[in-house]
């Protein structure tokens, strides 16, 4: 290269793919979409640039510092970091004009300039969905949710997996009625943490949030509440707990289990797990995680839960709603380190139609024109090289099939359709190709 | 709105929808992407921030003023603000990894700061084909393009369109034979300008420049050749111009123009258009624009031409390349203020459920997910609300079905569907409501 010339390349922590990895990227996005949408969500894309003093009313700490910030002119912006602040602003924006409950996802990047690591991402695709009411939203969205997310993840088809779901009312009801009320943030934090360093170092912790002895005991004994769905709501129900808010919230554990099953989602596809907490501030109800079986080291693919305002910043309309993402461009990526993403050809097209010279252009257009015609994919090689790179290209994009065109092809109708898996070569009439490439 | 909330608002020059737009917008997105596939291009999708140094290693002038551009830590950074440059990186960047000719579309978001003005947006979508070869890339690649665009505004069915076609070689010769050759820029640009300022104002600007008299005449007589495309072919192998660039330009455009024909294009979608330039600067053959034959004043809705390099910024490899692209956030909006995106339901769920009481919730999750089991988009209303109000949220939505279920009708397995549109009410079996509502 020579010395004027500018080195092409990205910046760390975005990613960017091949042409294969990107179509099986784009199957993935296609799928979860085609779900949303199954569900009667509406789509919704946001700008990606907005007014700093509005996108961070609500920011601080962590967010504000990884936020791209920018001034243009005297205008103080800055990109989204999520997808839930700027639906926020649309609800508020154009409540008069939207229907309510008002459901919608977004499928788009977001950016976060935080330190990249391995896995980490500062541009990423978040797949989102929520559901938002007008001063009330009935619980059998809390399942509709997890239903959803269920059938993403079985046309998804990487293998089992479990949504895990806890309600906030039974963490603060059961914690409140112990006398840390005031500790839940702490508590709940330190719980979170339970799978990463263990029952030891969380009593530690924990004692020094000062929760007295025989209280730890009590706490990780509720926490170690295990079972099938209705044994642990059974458990929950005998606890001697007297709080108003934990019955509520063990009885809104039951009624979502309950629609559960009757969307239809397998009982071993989803679980009781009180451990989890969510770490946002503003989940107040129901709230889900969801892991693959096999991969547990990928920690949480999907999470989300249920909020009592969705945009408190900007309007005094009281808008509950439930709410639940995935990460998109951090999920391809593990999946495909742990080799569970499927190799893709290097090219959508079924067939590629091979001139053999330039005399046979006019049917080679005339085959692939006839394939489009039934709504598949093709392709047609046009340079002039010999046929051993024209094939050598077949090989290299992955396509299915070549349909060779020679003289004695063109004069027949018909080309040499050559299966590029087994080799195997046979004569098809051009009209038949649809059919034979499918 | 009480004083210490944040007015929610987006800056001017960026485009949101509500639903039924969103939905329109998204239809003709996903038929624009649907049309590339099917001729073979392969998905791309870049990232959204780049390094200054490598995204403006080209730019200058205008792009440069209206570039978002910043700081994050000491790293310099840009948002693209075109599709084309980021590709000439990528390729550059993965030239070994690639198969060329390689294919790919992009439709993502571009920024550009400019002044916002009606119909001018600082957020938009493009939507982009292009091909680069290695050295050489045939010309059937040029009939391939329009031949793309052509199926693309077929189906998104806007009423009658013309693809304008020019050859920037026929005019390079033309005016190089006059002796202009350092000129041609300026003529060029005044001769874009023909049909915004008229005949006279041109003659008038080409005379500043220092183009004689007579040269004027035979500048304008010459771009004034019109009519069938064989004639016009015809009319320009005719022309006294001693000039091999003229000569091989005007054999392309035969040669594009028996391809578009073989390629299946009516003949009265596309025209030879002299005056048709393009004004960015690394056109060298073929150039293209499109028109809605019946709404002139938007302008050019899709343009494009081939370029003799691609990346001559980042790799010292010859990559020309042809490439198209529509700018699709203008063209809705333009095809919006002329009434032409057909209205939209609020909802892309064909019907909606509507139990009449908590007692038929069941029902009707049965008959929700019966019709999403076709694959059809459905939704149920699950807020316990009086029936008016939830036939009202049936009627905002615009959704064309609602099935309400009572307790005769979840008694005998089936939902009482009612017509939206003609306000007919007929009895369905659950079982039948996919056919009933698809």
């Amino acid at each position: 290269m020579s010395n004027n010339k500018v080195q092409p390349r990205i910046m760390p922590g975005f990613m960017e793919l091949l042409p294969e990895d990107q179509i099986a990227f784009n199957r993935m996005f296609d799928t979860i979409r085609r779900v949303y949408e199954r569900y009667g969500f509406l789509p919704l894309d946001t700008a990606t640039i907005e007014l700093s003093e509005v996108l961070l009313a609500k920011a601080g700490g962590e967010t504000e510092k990884q936020i791209y910030r920018f001034q243009k002119g005297d205008t103080d912006m800055a990109l989204r970091f999520d997808l839930t602040v700027p639906l926020a602003r649309y609800v508020a924006q154009h409540a008069g004009e939207l229907a309510f409950p008002f459901k919608r996802y977004q499928m788009s990047k977001v950016f976060r300039g935080e330190r990249p690591q391995k896995g980490r991402f500062r541009e990423f695709y978040q797949c989102d969905i929520d559901v938002i009411g007008v001063d009330s939203l009935d619980i059998v969205y809390d399942a509709e949710m997890p239903a959803v997310i269920y059938n993403v993840f079985k046309e998804l088809a990487f293998g089992a997996f479990t949504i895990r779901m806890n309600n906030r009312k039974v963490l603060n009801g059961f914690f409140s009625a112990l006398g840390y009320a005031d500790k839940i943030g702490d508590i709940l934090r330190t719980i979170d943490k339970l799978e990463k360093i263990g029952r030891e170092a969380v009593e530690k912790e924990l004692g020094e949030f000062g929760v007295a002895e025989a209280d730890i005991a009590k706490i990780l004994s509720f926490l170690a509440i295990r079972g099938e769905n209705d044994a642990v709501i059974e458990a929950l129900r005998a606890q001697d707990v007297d709080n108003e808010l934990y019955r509520a919230g063990v009885e809104e554990l039951a009624t979502v289990v309950a629609y559960l099953r009757r969307f239809g989602v397998e009982e071993s596809a989803f679980i009781i797990d009180l451990t989890i907490a969510r770490g946002l501030d503003y989940y107040t109800g129901t709230v889900f995680e969801t892991m693959l079986n096999d991969y547990p080291s990928m920690g949480s693919i999907c999470s989300g839960g249920r909020y009592d305002s969705l945009a408190g910043y900007y309007t005094d309309q009281k808008l509950p709603g439930i709410g639940i993402s995935i990460g998109l461009t951090r999920l391809f990526y593990q999946l495909k380190e742990n080799g569970l993403v499927p190799p893709s050809q290097a090219s959508l097209a079924r067939c590629l139609v091979i001139p053999m010279g330039e005399a046979q252009m006019d049917a080679a257009l005339a085959a692939a024109t006839t394939i489009r015609g039934a709504g598949i994919p093709a392709d047609v090689y046009y340079q002039s090289k010999g046929m051993k790179q024209k094939m050598k290209y077949a090989a290299k994009i992955g396509v299915p099939y070549a349909a060779i065109i020679g003289e004695d092809e063109a004069n027949a109708g018909t080309v040499m359709l050559k299966d590029m898996n087994t080799g195997e070569q046979r004569a098809v009439f051009v009209a038949e190709l649809p059919d034979a490439v499918r």
